[in-house]
């Protein structure tokens, strides 16, 4: 059910700031982790930055492969998108542990999380802010969407917990993308 | 009204992904722009990374003075920040336009606005991105709420002049801050 989302439409997924899941896979183990720290960068092809904390098993996988899925998760999800954040890869197979179902990717080794209503398959084109800030900028290779998942809420991290949910949608007159 | 926000606490207000102003000073004349492309980069002190496009007025600005505010509208001002994004500060006073209200800030030259709930004053810390990319990393050096706009939802760019207004919140069990 996954549908191919068009490059130049993959910000719109990204810029209202959803709580994501981003997974790697290192030398042919996958690991997932749970991220809010992440922005457009351009619109087509798409770049993202992020923030990998140094202190996740994901930093060395993501700086070592240079690849990595970034999965949306809709409100169904959240549960599991926090305690996927409470735990680390080195402890536990968190896919095996959450329910979270690995998809193949076509661009990258990292898999695709059949769960979520949008993943972006992205590599690393910019490592100079690594060292300093945990700073990656990611181009999307590829974008799917889970077209049996509508209207999915997203969620967005208020920090310790607590998520504000997707309420209304309004359409204001913009001249901009 | 305005109130300090701990910096510490100051993720708590990007992190959610909220359409923003931001504002600059050039040699006297300040400026206001829309962003939706920001993130968090570090809790404390806090660090934000953001993307401004050199075509805008403000790009020359922010590299030039390298300060600016990071201006957070609640919903109320969903129509003038739209008209802020669809205009530019060479042909306008956006700020006279629109009916914002310039506040001298404590940290840095550039204007709080009076109407936004919450105000962060930042210098630009890096700009090894900045040629390739025009991602700026900021230090928030002082942050502003105000405490007479309780509970404000924030709005969150869908592309289009099309916004995603903050819904329910929710608490769930996390380690994380």
């Amino acid at each position: 059910m996954l549908k191919e989302i068009p490059l130049a439409k993959v910000y719109q997924f990204l810029e209202p700031g959803p709580v994501v899941l981003l997974t790697t896979a290192l030398r042919g183990a996958a690991n997932v982790m749970t991220m809010s720290w992440h922005m457009m960068v351009d619109f087509e092809p798409p770049l993202v930055a992020c923030v990998v904390s140094n202190a996740n098993m994901s930093f060395t996988a993501l700086r070592t492969t240079r690849e990595c899925v970034i999965a949306i998760p809709a409100l169904g999800l959240a549960d599991k998108v926090v305690k996927v954040g409470n735990c680390s890869g080195r402890d536990v197979d968190k896919f095996e542990k959450f329910g979270l179902t690995q998809l193949p990717g076509t661009h990258v080794a990292a898999p695709l999380i059949a769960q979520c209503f949008a993943n972006l398959e992205c590599k690393v084109v910019d490592m100079r802010l690594v060292n300093k800030y945990n700073l990656f900028v990611l181009e999307v290779l590829g974008a799917w969407r889970d077209t049996k998942q509508k209207d999915p809420k997203t969620i967005h991290h208020r920090g310790y917990g607590t998520f504000v949910v997707d309420g209304k949608t309004i359409a204001l007159k913009s001249r901009m993308p």
